[in-house]
């Protein structure tokens, strides 16, 4: 049996997340319509990450296994005329059966924008958060630094019905921090994430750029493991699921 | 009595254009709506350009004229508030009473965007047009410098009613196209434009850049001065008022 691979861009604006759920729009449930009706059968798809409402993807996975056979180039093609065109099929192709998207993914590449400005960008209002205020970019570098490598994030994790989650130790590998115009990217790579880990660093970094928390106080924060410590939630438009590295 | 002048930006999408009309969303009404509500007295805007349905701005200029004194600041404060989110005033300030958006534009730059992919990019699916071909950008080029100068126009002005204009001669000043990744940006500058003229110019170049037209066919187009030598009509969506000079 065939064992489908994806690669997805969406814009998350209308929608309530990748996940599947009743009542709502999802990322998911638009691709699983759509191939139901191509393969008629059910088709469930494994995404490599269970994006937030609100949330987009430049390059999401997901794998799918189906009975019969079909040229992975016509999935995509189906799927691209059929699909609104907020959700976008970048490419389909076959791979070996046991391919799973979550499992086998050995990273993932997040980027986060902020727009520093007192009007928005009518163009690209629903892909950042804006801050009517200056950032200082190098505390933020600084203070990023301290995310690096293996600890225990759980001041960074919401706290949810996902907190039942009792490893919240994670590897970063990577953060960068960039600036380019009024727009400042904040990338973050890691072996995976908790709920919500990705909005709650950048959070902490806008607050110490704003200097209401010091650059070396992270180190502490981390240390503390109660979320109470760590910055607020940053609004969920400005994350983009960048990359995932097999 | 004080004459405001603004700075707009607006993502053209879900409006029937700039000037207002009943029955559809215009940039105009909407604007127009906001200022009367502020100023309870009924406003009318005078706009450097009547960009048409679907055509963006990133910096359109309107002019309007009231009979009491207010901080121009809070024009622009009370504007970004009670406006959609696709609308964003830039800038407002005071001007000389003389002063007419239209009348006194020295010139205007529009931007045409080309996405050349066979996918679409769902970030910014509204402001461009893609086309799923190859473009020879040599040969676009110079097909593109026959257009600059004074000539008449007439070859690139849309049939419908506006092409009552009897005088049809206007002076490019500038034309460049740039490759950026998958994007082909075209800026034109000129005096003045006839209806969908930026359109019609780039939907020649396009067919340049395909091999339909040679390359050095644009001055006869030019001289036959008939809409029917030149090539078809770019789809509103990938065109930016990029820029008004005074």
């Amino acid at each position: 049996m065939p064992n489908i691979r994806l690669t997805i861009a969406y814009d998350g604006t209308r929608y309530g997340g990748w996940q599947i759920q009743k009542n709502t729009r999802t990322i998911q449930g638009e691709i699983e319509e759509v191939l139901g009706g191509l393969f008629k059968e059910r088709i469930r798809l494994i995404a490599a990450s269970r994006t937030d409402a609100g949330v987009h993807a430049r390059m999401q996975v997901a794998n799918f296994i189906i009975k019969r056979t079909i040229e992975p180039k016509k999935i995509k093609a189906a799927l691209n005329t059929n699909l609104p065109k907020d959700i976008c099929i970048i490419d389909s192709k076959k791979v070996n059966y046991n391919f799973h998207s979550r499992y086998h993914a050995k990273s993932k590449v997040y980027k986060y924008t902020v727009y520093i400005n007192q009007n928005d960008d009518p163009f690209r209002r629903n892909y950042y958060y804006r801050v009517p205020y200056a950032l200082n970019m190098a505390g933020m570098k600084k203070a990023a630094n301290a995310f690096l490598g293996k600890h225990d994030f759980k001041s960074f994790q919401a706290k949810s019905a996902h907190s039942k989650i009792k490893d919240t130790t994670r590897t970063i590998k990577r953060v960068t921090i960039k600036k380019e115009g009024l727009f400042i990217g904040i990338e973050i790579e890691a072996n995976g994430f908790l709920y919500n880990m990705v909005r709650n660093i950048v959070g902490t970094l806008i607050e110490v750029g704003r200097g209401r928390l010091p650059k070396d106080s992270m180190k502490r924060i981390i240390d503390l493991r109660d979320r109470r410590e760590a910055g607020p939630t940053a609004p969920a438009k400005g994350l983009t699921l960048f990359k995932v590295k097999y």
